[in-house]
């Protein structure tokens, strides 16, 4: 484990609020884009953009074998691909550059103007290129609700939910980094008690509070690896917002799962915080009965314990918190969802993400999304500002936020804030 | 219409046989492996294979504006990114090269020895990065088929088929090119009349007889395109052997779809037809009734006459053609599932890839599956070599075979060709 970058005791020469979701025990990774119109790989400390790029030229990565622009690029694809050990040399070396003891960058003012910016003066741009997107259906809590709502309440949990992660394949394409603003989607719905569909704006846009995890090269076509090496493979996580419109979903997701309802747009947050980052918060999730088959059994704790949070802030308006939840309530866990994506030989590669699945609580404050939270539109959420929703509103913004805590370090993931926007105008 | 190049009284100065899917009315595009270890973007006229970075490079697309490397490149998304004009200059010009009328190259024995290669001589490779996939599920027949066994007989095919170009998303990281073999897949399957599910090989590893068609950038994300547009952004189409794994299908697909019981493998065909080589073949496809939405209604000629056929070869044995399918048969078209993808705004980039679905014709000899042909395993198939299937076996190899004729040329697709191996063992 990596002591050095993880050590509950550092502290860092920038500053760092006491409620920052960046200490200097966190050093994840993006991709940011400088006033300059400069890209480059970087690391965030407090409200610091770090430039990793910089760094690497003027020598600060020194004895760790690296590519001469291994940071100098517009994806963490190729750092990803070099693996665990090089992951870590790095996250150390970081945590020793900016650790308060140490004066080589500190005192450096020449160094520091060229690699360290204000986070306000960079734009975060989707870290990695995302070659296949999986999302998987991992909660419990959430299909059960899903299965009420959408098939029948007697037999919500369908058999093979607690046999298999389910998952299915979603769109590279539309994934965005927080502050992209999303157009409410135009789809086919059937309107309740007709037989032919419409085709207009949904009517019942949702979001899905998620986690994704970024994989860094698994395997060869054909080979399966082994659920014991399956967390060596991923590289970190980050919070996602898989849109997605409950009417085109309704009416089209049979036989062959949702597909218009939910390609239109998913957000991801812009860092990815490492798993080394992460360990501390390691748990047990849920006990999984009936034992799974044995190439999905694991022991230990493989779960992580992660505060969320989901808010809808109106136009013009203050945000209401109206969910929160955590990671460790989902039943797989994500070492056991890519030992299935590989079971069949299916290759995954460096820069896929694969969602977790909407994050549902046992609790009816808990639930992931607005289609639980509001059971289908029955209970409408009652915003701080008086008004409110089924479902979510032109122009609002959800924000998710993610963090992990405990007596001596918090975590965090920043959030993945996005704008709903009315249907596209073609010009 | 580009004329010159489908110029039905054209010949080329390079050797093609009667019977050749490539004449020089043809022109796919492809990228090859040379012996020396180079890779680029290359067409092919019957068995030649020709080196378009060295034509670039000796000057012959002289008066075309192309970037310096653009066919120096080991995909073809960047000259696809470039759209229907450049496409038509290019083709155009290498008809014009190789005519038996022009001297340029045909008297030129220094450059043919750096342009021209023997097919045997070369390896193909997957001519696009693909961004993402998707497959529909665009035959009635297959539909109902499919509704027949797997559902309900009395409602085989459900009630959104009708009104929706419905598809699912693929894996793209396992798609390969014709010759590279395939495993066959572990996973979780169902045993008859069991509640608890097993782990292992696959027992029912199926083909599926698809084409897929292949897209420039078509739109930025949020925005749509009108279906009389949306020819105008398809490249070309391959043959596609949509690879399934029935037994792991039935298990895994509800609710999300298929998922691991299609994503260890599809394979494709090399050389992408262009469309404007496709367009002497145009012809109506089936009647559509009831009336889609407007979004999705055109008018006029917009399936092609695209003969099909399947043939299974055992280890050491001879190919038994064992299924005679149409393109024609589909009852939605490419032009309409390109539009239905982006009726939501989702983002269609180059080199994204969509399969027609398996493609089933009205007659049982015309089916596009194993699982049709065989009628779920009831009625094996007789191989040549006495040997029965009910699926594929291993060592066998699957063949698909693809070409228009008319009374004036045949322009043909080669083929698709793959052998499933057992299970992978893992070293």
């Amino acid at each position: 484990m990596p002591i050095t970058a993880n050590d509950i005791k550092r502290k860092s020469w920038l500053e760092v609020s006491s409620d920052s979701d960046f200490p200097i025990q966190n050093i994840p990774f993006g991709v940011f884009l400088t006033k300059e119109n400069i890209v480059t790989v970087g690391t965030r400390i407090g409200d610091f953009a770090i430039d990793l790029g910089a760094l690497q030229q003027l020598n600060y990565f020194e004895g760790i074998e690296l590519t001469d622009d291994m940071f100098m690029q517009d994806t963490l694809n190729d750092f990803i691909s070099d693996g665990q050990k090089t992951w870590r040399l790095v996250r150390n070396r970081i945590a020793e550059i900016f650790d308060e003891q140490n004066s080589k960058l500190r005192d450096n003012t020449k160094d520091k103007d060229i690699i360290i910016f204000k986070m306000e003066d960079v734009e975060m741009q989707l870290p990695v290129l995302i070659g296949d997107y999986t999302d998987f259906y991992s909660s419990k809590e959430h299909a059960t609700n899903v299965g009420k709502m959408f098939r029948d309440p007697e037999n919500a949990l369908l058999p093979n939910w607690l046999h298999i992660p389910v998952g299915y394949h979603g769109r590279s394409s539309t994934i965005v980094p927080s502050g992209i603003p999303v157009h409410r989607p135009m789809g086919q719905t059937l309107p309740n008690g007709e037989t032919t569909p419409v085709f207009g704006p949904s009517r019942s846009v949702d979001f899905e509070l998620e986690t994704a995890f970024i994989t860094t090269d698994v395997n060869i076509m054909g080979e399966n690896i082994h659920v014991t090496e399956a967390e060596d493979y991923i590289f970190g996580m980050v919070l996602l917002n898989d849109w997605s419109a409950r009417d085109i979903q309704k009416w089209e997701y049979v036989p062959l799962g949702p597909f218009l309802a939910k390609n239109f747009a998913s957000s991801i947050s812009p860092w990815i915080v490492t798993m080394d980052a992460l360990e501390p918060f390691r748990t047990k999730g849920p006990k999984q009965e009936p034992t799974p088959l044995p190439y999905l059994q694991q022991k230990g704790k493989h779960s992580f314990d992660i505060n969320l949070e989901v808010a809808i802030q109106p136009e013009n308006s203050e945000a209401t918190v109206i969910s929160h939840s955590n990671f460790k309530y989902m039943y797989w866990t994500m070492s056991q969802q890519l030992t299935h994506h590989t079971s069949n030989g299916c290759r995954v590669n460096s820069g896929d993400m694969m969602g977790s699945g909407t994050i549902s609580g046992p609790t009816e404050d808990s639930f992931g999304s607005m289609l639980e939270l509001t059971w289908g539109g029955k209970n409408p959420i009652k915003l701080k500002d008086g008004t409110e929703r089924k479902f979510i509103n032109d122009n609002d913004t959800v924000i998710m936020k993610g963090h992990c805590q405990n007596g001596h370090v918090r975590i965090g993931f920043g959030e993945v804030s996005s704008k709903l926007l009315p249907p596209f105008v073609r010009k």
